[in-house]
Order: structure tokens, then sequence, then C-alpha cells
């Protein structure tokens, strides 16, 4: 038997499309700077969601239309989604560096990490205040600012954990937020300080590359930091 | 005489490029939320001071590459930042709808507000906490998750206030964040609740279409909720 067609309100579609979009952004930044693998997956598979949602948002305007009045309303919508899904190919194409195993050059991920919005990888230890609670408890975002967009909890990855999901030793949070509410978390999670390790560990290559970078630069127009 | 080429560097410019392209999607979804000609008009500058970064860090890119090794190195580079700049593209195609004064459907903006990361309009009462203080003083984003991306006052307005920026009686305030920190926002600044005040008011046409839409809904397959 065919399953019945329920459609969502295009309201729901477009909130979801706008989350989404937002998460894309956040997991393809995190990909580039934490050179994941994993996370670069999340953002193809939200790419192929996003498509799901824009086609049945169409679907549903092209039904409800009646005439040219209606249809200029509905135009407005659509250029809503549409932009919100040309966001979500845009991180796609900065998660396809990672998927694509092109090495990223060390002053790309220095630069996201300066941002005004800081992306972080934050890890939890035995004696963390955080353990044991879920996040509906802790309200990270309201009282420091910090936003749980996921969790590598061993080898598996949680990509925007739930209300209650609770948090475990061990559990590595990747957050965003302004950097006084990483160091807030950081003292929570009780850590020393925010991880910065990328999956793959080339340190010493992307050393030596860095420095020559900046030797090349200072002879040459162009200034490259490490 | 002609200036002196002061070049930044590619990270400077790459967080620059993330920073602003950030800031576009907000302002963009603020735009189409409070139906905002002048926040539109912020976003279409933002686009044109992109197209200048993505020049320069071209220009900085070619300049700098000398073999093959290196120009795979620094595609990754201009990989993340085309794709800051295609993001740029979409929130311009969003605030487009604005200046070119398409009628935004009620559900559009219901879809805004209630996403997970909230826009909200806040305006400064006489009595309120945070008169006078300066932003780096209150700390919004660390202490409740806040980020105050612009500012009403008057007749201007304030994209993207700075450190030192002073909040005055009847700023309105121009903000992102969890609904919970946007309700102690509205408490600190004297507020009952958030404005829900688009500038062109015109409710009772919205109103009416809202309700026509459910009504259409009910007897099609969509449903359009007001």
């Amino acid at each position: 038997m065919p399953q019945s067609f329920k459609p969502k309100s295009v309201r729901e579609l477009l909130t979801e499309m706008k989350d989404v979009s937002d998460l894309m952004i956040d997991l393809a930044y995190a990909a580039v700077l934490f050179e994941s693998d994993e996370l670069a997956d999340r953002v193809h598979e939200l790419e192929t969601r996003m498509d799901k949602l824009m086609y049945q948002i169409r679907t549903i305007a092209a039904v409800v239309t009646r005439n040219v009045r209606e249809a200029r309303k509905i135009t407005g919508i659509l250029q809503v989604a549409s932009a919100a899904e040309a966001i979500s190919n845009a991180t796609g194409d900065i998660a396809d560096l990672v998927r694509m195993g092109i090495e990223i050059h060390p002053v790309a991920r220095d630069a996201l990490r300066t941002a005004d919005e800081k992306i972080a990888w934050v890890e939890v230890s035995e004696d963390s205040v955080l353990v044991g609670k879920k996040f509906y408890e802790l309200k990270l975002p309201s009282s420091i600012g910090i936003w749980t967009f996921a969790i590598k909890r061993g080898k598996s990855w949680i990509v925007l954990p739930q209300k209650n999901t609770e948090v475990h030793v061990g559990d590595a949070l990747i957050v965003k937020g302004p950097p006084d509410g990483v160091a807030i978390l950081c003292k929570m999670a009780g850590a020393r300080r925010e991880v910065w390790a990328p999956e793959r560990r080339l340190p010493s290559i992307r050393k030596a590359l860095a420095k020559r970078c900046v030797r090349q630069a200072r002879r040459g127009c162009g200034r490259w930091e490490s």
C-alpha cells in the first residue's frame, strides 16, 4: 500500500530549511577546522535533505497557487527557500574540500578560529560539572552563549544533540560561541583549554609549510601568516 | 599621488569574509522579518564589500603561487573564500526581495521567527539596566547568548555595534540568540516583550491573506499557517 502523503506546512519546511542551512555552515567550517571526514559527510547528507525540502516546498507552492496574486506572494517564499538552499550548496562545497582529501592550508583554519563567532572542540573530563547533565538542564546557549552542534563520542558522532542528550565523560563537544563563552565552557568541562587537533594530525608538515609561506610573503607582496 | 598598496594577510581577509557572510545572513533574515529597506541596503553594501575581499584574496593567491604544489594548497583557501562569497550572494537574493518591494508572505516571516536561533527586535526603555552601558561591559554574547548585530537609533542604523558602542534610551536592538536569551534581554531592556512590527505596517491585509491561505489549504493538499 502506498504511504499517505502527509505534507508539512510551508512554515515548518521553511523553518527547517533555515535551521538546516545554519547547522550546515557550522558543520562545514568545523569539518575544515578539524579536518573531519565524518563532519563533512554529515554536511553532504544535509545537502541531500535540503534538496528534498526544496522539492517539497516547490510542490506545495505549485499546488496552492490559484492566481497571479498568490503566485507573486509565493515567489517571495520560494526565493527565501532558494537562498537557504544556495547557502547549503556553498557549505557543501566547503565540506567537499575535506571529502576530496584536499589539504587545508593552515591560514584557512586559523582564519576560522579567529572569527567573531568561534568554533571550538572541547573535551569533557571525568571531574567535569557537565557529566551526567542533559542539555536542557545546562541551557548553555542562554547562560554562556554556547551552541553545541555536534558531539564526538568514541568513534561515533551525534549531530545536533537534542535537549535530553546527556553529556558523558570523554565527549568532545563541537561548539560555536563567543571566545569568553568557550573559555567558560572549558572550565566547566574540566579542560585546560579547547583541543586543537585535526584528525589527520600532520602538524610538522603544516608548521613547515606555514613558515615557508611567511618567508615567501616577506619577500613578495602578499603576506601569509601561520 | 597614488595610494600605496597595503595588502591584508590571507588570514585577515578570510576571517573578514567569514564574519561578513555570517553578518549578512542575520541582516538578510532581519530585513525580511522586519521588512526593512535600510537593513536590505546594508546587505547590498556588504555584498559589494565581499566582492572586493574576494578580488583581494584572489590577487594575493595569484601573486604568491610559485608552483603546482602551492597552487593546490591555495585552491583550498580560494574554495572556502568562494563559498563565503556564494553565501553572501544568497543573502543578497533574500535582501533583494525587500529592496524590490516584493510583499513577504506572513508564513515566511513566521518561519524565521520560530527558527532555533531567533532574530528579535527589542526596544530599550527609559528605566532599562542597559542604558548608558557599553557592549563590552554588558558581554551579552557570553552572559545570555545574545548577539546584537544592528541598532536602530531614531532614523539611523548602526550595523554591527562595536565593543564601546553605548546603549541609549529608545534604541531598538536587532539581535539573534536562543528564545530564553531573548526573554532575558527583554527584561533587561525593560520591554514587556520583543517588538513584532514591520516598518511598512500592513497587519490587516496580512491577517486577511493569512486566513485565506489557511482556508484554501484546508480544502487543498498543502497546509498554510498564518
